[in-house]
């Protein structure tokens, strides 16, 4: 820990005009609002984001929602009108921070496009998130998580060996957009600070999916070699692999020769280290079957516990495949407090995981909430736009808010 | 774009210092590197990061090396020798990040922890990047990307309906863990800018990757409903799913009765709306695997192209299942210019895929380049420490360098 250092917030002070929804530009946002910016979400009235109705629901509300959107401010304006946009109009010179990922050309429409918001804020940081980027051959495409996760080619080399190219079993091409952008933004703050000049960001689904598989990218850029589904072993070296056990799945990391010899030890069979189908690398690559076999003869029999401690005992890395309850439950989690308590309004107390990144100059932020639609539209219209109770009511009246 | 702009990069004259290697730390300040910082990459002379033995090879160089090392200068110093470390102490004063990705407790060992290293730059942005954190139970335990996406819960619910648990074929646990290191450092940059500060930043990938699944931790924390693999299909709502055609397989996002309806009426089977098999969610769900079968039986027979035309014609979200080599050579990996031109001391020009952001207000990297080891050395040893001739020799001959 730094001594004498002040406690605050890396992004306070920093204010984020939301109009995302779903789940790339809500997930950017979140990792923005848990660094402490105040990032005021912008809702459809009546409605909302369209993921409140997405299930699994608590108490009939959306609990994909609330992970989503932790510590950020609902307030509800239709954009489709000319005094929601008026609204908008109002808030973008009191933000630092834009976010959309409306399908390109939609901003333009609501007359919300980079160039119309520049002329009334211009140090705004403007990001655009969408599919296939703003420029794309590609840019009407309807750009869904799974959608990018086939033209991205990760679908192609995950899955069984000879089996059908495999979806990643969690919205991979929103998250890791997401990410990207909350990266993106934050550069651009930092060289705002310095140069006090706004910036226009257009960050791009497929691209991001792109740029995350350099593994399988160094084998077709430079050799032409296309990646294919090999299950769960490494592409060139075994016995890196799951493999079965009484309780659950365990993986193996035998990465060498010398690993290679423990784990006969280990089996019980110290010949095998020396026997030619498996001597070297290469070789135990050519019987890679024969010796999955001999490896889950020895594993299928025993417990998960019991051949992980075998394995690590032995200098051989290895883990258990735990699914999402035993991550929960397990000391790390607890040790390193992954998961936060949040503070809904109909709820009360749920559970918040925040981004992951640990910081020691920076105060934790104290009241993790998690927003009810237009909870803080009087609060934010008031404070910052001083909208009257009298206007409050008309804006109601027409639907606006 | 911003009229007037200053054409600058977002992180011109920041200096890295990067002793991390193999994965999470490379892939965290390549991203640096890609917004104009300078990255110093610390190596070991002669052997050089692990990496750079990995395959595959192009004329003996590792492309999955320079793809990730792209834009840095390569410097060898033995940080086992008290004089190697004397130049890590001298180069720390210089630089306003150090990246590393040990084991928790070898920067101790070698006198390179943060308290050491803040001792002699106050300011510095000092980030550990590790499997499971400084402080977890699990900190001894070896975090290959395998082990931590066993242990994350992700690999549980990828995969075959019924089947095993499925390893994504990227490294996600390094990945997703070096992009949200970089987003944490340059959140430390801008705090810094603005309060003086410099920062401890403790990023874990078995952390990262919990962070990324809440989709399906939506199902765990709420409702203590634990997901597991179902194949291609979405949770919740069918057809979305995947299926083959003549050549290659489709995804389709049929999220609605209403896009059911249209494709009912593609496949020539407008009953099919009607019928109380298929009416509703509930129903498809409930008869998924019938379902599966008739919509197979329309594509089977079919090509990608025919059916994606067809399925985007009549307003059902659709898209082709590409191999990485489809992806490359599509018409949106040029538009966007996805791959950059690099240049390396020996191949000359290679292929170089940077981090996906898209900056307005920034100039490209105009010349990528990608170290060959130690390429940097007599450069950085030179003209930031004024090391001479006569030194760097003697330095070399003890193999200090």
């Amino acid at each position: 820990m730094i001594n004498g250092e002040k406690k605050s917030q890396l992004l306070s002070g920093i204010r984020v005009l939301d109009l995302s929804r779903i789940m790339s530009g809500p997930y950017c946002t979140a990792m923005l609002a848990d660094l402490g910016a105040e990032v005021i979400k912008i809702e459809i009235p009546d409605v909302g984001d369209e993921s409140r109705s997405f299930g699994p629901y608590a108490n009939g509300e959306s609990s994909y929602f609330m992970l989503l959107n932790r510590n950020k401010k609902s307030v509800t304006v239709n954009m489709k009108s000319v005094e929601g946009r008026n609204l908008i109009n109002a808030l973008v010179p009191k933000c630092d921070v834009l976010v959309e990922n409306f399908r390109p050309g939609v901003m333009s429409r609501l007359n919300l496009d980079e160039p119309s918001v520049r002329k009334i804020n211009s140090k705004i940081i403007y990001s655009s998130i969408s599919g296939f980027g703003q420029d794309s051959p590609f840019r009407d495409w309807p750009a869904f998580d799974l959608v990018i996760q086939a033209m991205s080619g990760l679908m192609s080399l995950t899955g069984p060996k000879g089996g059908p190219a495999t979806a990643i079993g969690e919205s991979m091409a929103d998250v890791s957009t997401g990410i990207f952008a909350a990266f993106g933004i934050v550069a651009a703050l930092f060289d705002r600070e310095r140069s006090g000049q706004g910036c226009l960001i257009d960050v791009a689904m497929l691209d991001s999916m792109m740029a995350i598989q350099l593994t399988g990218l160094a084998r077709q850029l430079y050799n032409n070699d296309t990646p294919k589904p090999i299950g769960n072993r490494h592409p060139v070296t075994y016995p890196v692999d799951s493999f079965p056990t009484t309780s659950g799945d365990i993986v193996m990391v035998c990465f060498s020769d010398s690993t290679f010899a423990a784990l006969a030890e280990l089996m019980g069979n110290r010949s095998l280290a020396a026997d030619k189908r498996f001597k070297t690398n290469l070789a135990r690559n050519e019987n890679e079957d024969l010796l999955r076999d001999i490896i889950t003869n020895w594993t299928h029999d025993q417990s998960q516990d019991i051949v992980i401690k075998a394995l690590l005992n032995a200098g051989i890395p290895a883990a258990p495949v735990w699914d999402l309850k035993q991550l929960v439950q397990s000391e790390h989690t607890k040790q390193r407090k992954l998961i936060s308590q949040g503070k809904h309004q109909i709820l009360g107390k749920v559970p918040i995981v925040p981004q992951p990144v640990r910081f020691s100059h920076t105060a934790p932020v104290e009241r993790v909430t998690t927003p009810t639609l237009g909870e803080h539209t009087e609060d934010v219209l008031q404070n910052l736009l001083n909208v009257d109770q009298d206007m409050l009511t008309t804006l109601r009246r027409k639907k606006v808010i």
